[in-house]
């Protein structure tokens, strides 16, 4: 089970970063996520994907000290500052409970002490977002690009247009705005 | 060459989410990114990352259209609804001069038929910064997480630490706010 907790959560700054966290959380491997900080709006964005997308991939919210100091599996921060993914990502893979730090600008020195590993998805600067997708693309070895959701909507990808199959309507629709 | 065109740019609303666009094309091995809208400050942040971090890597502004109807080389769109990136990648590998393009929330028909490539990392909602740096990796076959940039500023990966060289001022510095 992966978890991601998502700390510095700013309801109105990050609001759009985190939405994307927990969306390629889901859609890449993880099974919930844990931001520190209340945000409703964000929570039923999320479980309205999950609802009409599939799976049963949750947001709930708990400061994040307190998540790190009970968890009881291993803990993997990302951050640019870290030993890198590539060599480290073996060793994470025999672990099956992970919980996955992903930060917003500062992230306090703390973390990185209760982390088990700080790992770096390159040691440039760029996004928590790609970082996340990449790091749970290597845990997965690359089979997350496939995975089945079966939810009510699905696609069949097309060269051109957006085809969607609506399971609960019966119906496909090519529609395109 | 690859050009990242990001179109659908609100700067108040998207102004995160572009500069991770930005930051992601510039850390996975892209050249450039054109914003279809105007954003100085955006343009600003990107140019000092490049100054302190290291390469070329830069962004200008032209309306989309425009630059889809002039651009000679391939034209690949990331979308959810297009064929899997798996299936296409290595044809799509055989192009050098290519244009990636990465909408916001709502594309426009046109970029669909503009396109010679209709791409999708996975058909799930996520997040353009996510495909994004996934469609570069796949691209790159993974070489872009060690690529080495020769900035001022350089990381020392670390087990615990933020351990920074900045070569300008010839001092390494460990900080941990």
């Amino acid at each position: 089970m992966i978890t991601v907790l998502r700390i510095g959560h700013r309801p109105q700054r990050d609001k759009r970063i985190t939405t994307h966290v927990c969306l390629v959380a889901r859609a890449f491997g993880a099974d919930t996520v844990i931001v520190d900080r209340k945000d409703l709006t964000l929570q039923e964005t999320i479980a309205r994907v999950s609802d009409r997308w599939g799976g049963t991939f949750s947001v709930s919210f708990q400061p994040w000290r307190k998540v790190l100091s009970t968890w009881e599996g291993l803990i993997v921060h990302l951050t640019m500052y870290g030993l890198p993914l590539e060599e480290k990502i073996s060793a994470i893979r025999t672990h099956r409970d992970i919980l996955v730090v992903v930060g917003a600008e500062k992230v306090p020195r703390e973390v990185y002490d209760m982390a088990d590993s700080n790992i770096s998805v390159t040691n440039q600067p760029h996004s928590e977002v790609a970082a996340l997708a990449l790091f749970l693309d290597r845990y997965f070895q690359g089979t997350q690009l496939n995975r089945e959701f079966c939810g009510n909507l699905r696609i069949t990808p097309s060269k051109k247009e957006k085809l969607i199959n609506d399971v609960v309507n019966q119906q496909r629709k090519a529609k395109i705005i």
